[in-house]
């Protein structure tokens, strides 16, 4: 299947659209590690968006188009364990539209409160079958199936969060983002393309949920068996899909990043910057050091951190081991990347 | 001993000095919180200050306020484990004097770092007894003594962050901050004498570390014969001080607050307003719950959060238990305080 490819103006026109409903999230820098590492590293802050996360655009951006074509949907239905089963439950709510989330039987109860707090109905589903199952089912009572990545307006959405930061008057020299299904890369990617067209948009994925990178490398899309296992648990999508693939075929490149350091940075970026980064977030700065480190004079680098929320059972494997008595530049000077 | 208490202007003239050095931090709101407990919780995020914490605040006024006298010190010394050597070495640096500071040999490695990465030099010594001496030595040599709370220019200091909050025009119901040695808690009172002389401020207390608590019941001060065993490290301190004591005593009361309550708020407070939030911060927020469950309407609540290091063993600790599993509405309503 050929998808169309979005113009980059869909993500100014949802930028305006979803702006009433959003937080505008800073952009933070920490003194000491530019010191340490010598290049300039600016991130965009997600954790202060609404449900702590990007997410919340793209959903945001899909029903409020719905809304302005009259099609607005009697329901809406997502199936997420993450920070979409929130945005999902946030935008519906806003439209006014009743939404259905269901959840896996693993799911963390922090989040299911969550998505009931914002007025969803959650069901939690044993099976992948059974979820598809209930999915059906409810798209035929005439819910609007909300997937976290495989639909143009979402990644429009998604794509609001680089806006923003370019549209401050950012230049940087490149421009990081993690790869989950590719919503956030692709949108980072159009974002790029419509104000600051010539910057190298980079990708970033766990080394052992590296499909992404996989199918940058041989030109089709790789798909996992099974979920693989990576504390980044935003990067835990067996593919990306066709319609995310048409981007990342155009980025600069990806860098792939293994446990320890997605966990180093994890810690670090929580101490130095005082927000908690999502593991999957970390993912972004240790590529984009990656790259720094390769690069022969001080450059700046625009990372961005997709969200701020963790589980509490995941606190326990992020802080096992203490890193921070490694500082980054004696770390960047060790790492044999 | 008696000292001659501080009028409120100092903190205004403290504000004045040290501005151009600090970080003016942001008043944060949860909407979720509020709605859950029914009253408004203002939190003042000292985690987003220089060196993660208020007492960069105290020591800056104190080096500053010796700078404008002429009597700037060939160099500074001070002894801690925890965010005031950081302090120290942060606001010697701004005024160009060298500081050493003596930190006891279990401090963490990453304080210690902070700490020589802000350009002090680092004594790490054994026991209380070397530390005092080590100290009388390097005082015979001309070394200035900076307390961490002994000390008026300190206390004048502690107390802009509170002043910052109600001269943005806030005018709580009620004011919390936790008590270690004091300084924070009367800096505090002093500037809502300054400010807002009708309203009410509370001191927080862990109950495993309650000497100011006892001092306060019985109006002399109370010393603990060794650190007491908290999770909340700010409040480790032995006892108060007279300078500090004589503020603490015009407090409207205080709340003594249990070690699992503590890392409750903890998790929560992470969790909803997305900083890394001391365990000795989430004293604070405990005691404000206590307070607002006993009043008949909504009210409004400053709650003064001291700062955002957190050792990383103290994580395993604070995250052994997953207390967002229980949210805080039910939290509230189950807790037989």
């Amino acid at each position: 299947m050929t998808e169309n490819p979005l113009g980059p103006t869909a993500v100014a026109q949802a930028h305006e659209r979803i702006a009433p409903f959003i937080n505008q999230t800073p952009l933070f820098r920490s003194t000491l590690l530019n010191h340490w590492l010598g290049h300039e590293f600016v991130f965009k802050v997600e954790g202060f968006q609404k449900v702590g996360a990007f997410k919340v655009r793209g959903a945001l951006n899909a029903l409020l188009s719905l809304q302005e074509k009259g099609d607005l949907p009697d329901s809406v239905v997502a199936f997420s364990s993450g920070n979409h089963a929130q945005a999902v439950a946030y935008a519906a709510r806003q439209v006014g539209v009743p939404a259905t989330i269901l959840l896996p039987a693993d799911s963390s109860g922090v989040k299911r409160q969550a998505t009931t707090g914002y007025g969803a109905k959650v069901i939690v589903t044993a099976s992948r079958a059974e979820a598809e199952a209930r999915t059906a089912e409810l798209q035929a009572q005439g819910a609007y199936l909300l997937h976290p990545y495989d639909n143009d307006w979402v990644l429009a959405g998604q794509g609001t969060a680089c806006y923003e930061a370019l549209k401050s008057g950012l230049r940087p020299d490149a421009i990081f983002a993690t790869c989950g299904g590719g919503g956030w890369l692709s949108g980072t990617y159009l974002a790029t393309q419509l104000l600051a067209p010539g910057t190298p948009v980079y990708g970033a994925e766990p080394l052992q949920a590296n499909d992404a990178a996989q199918s940058y490398r041989t030109g089709g899309i790789i798909r996992f068996a099974d979920s693989p296992d990576t504390i980044a648990d935003g990067a835990r999508t067996l593919c990306v899909s066709p319609r995310t693939f048409q981007y990342l075929k155009r980025l600069a490149g990806f860098y792939e990043i293994d446990e320890q350091e997605i966990i180093y940075w994890t810690q670090w970026l929580a101490h130095l910057i005082k927000t908690p980064v999502e593991p999957t977030s970390a993912v972004a700065m240790a590529g984009a050091l990656a790259w720094a480190k390769r690069q022969s004079q001080p450059r700046q680098v625009l990372v961005m951190l997709s969200g701020g929320n963790i589980a509490p059972q995941a606190y326990l494997t992020i802080w096992a081991q203490d890193f921070l008595s490694v500082t980054p530049d004696r770390h960047a000077a060790d790492d044999p990347i």
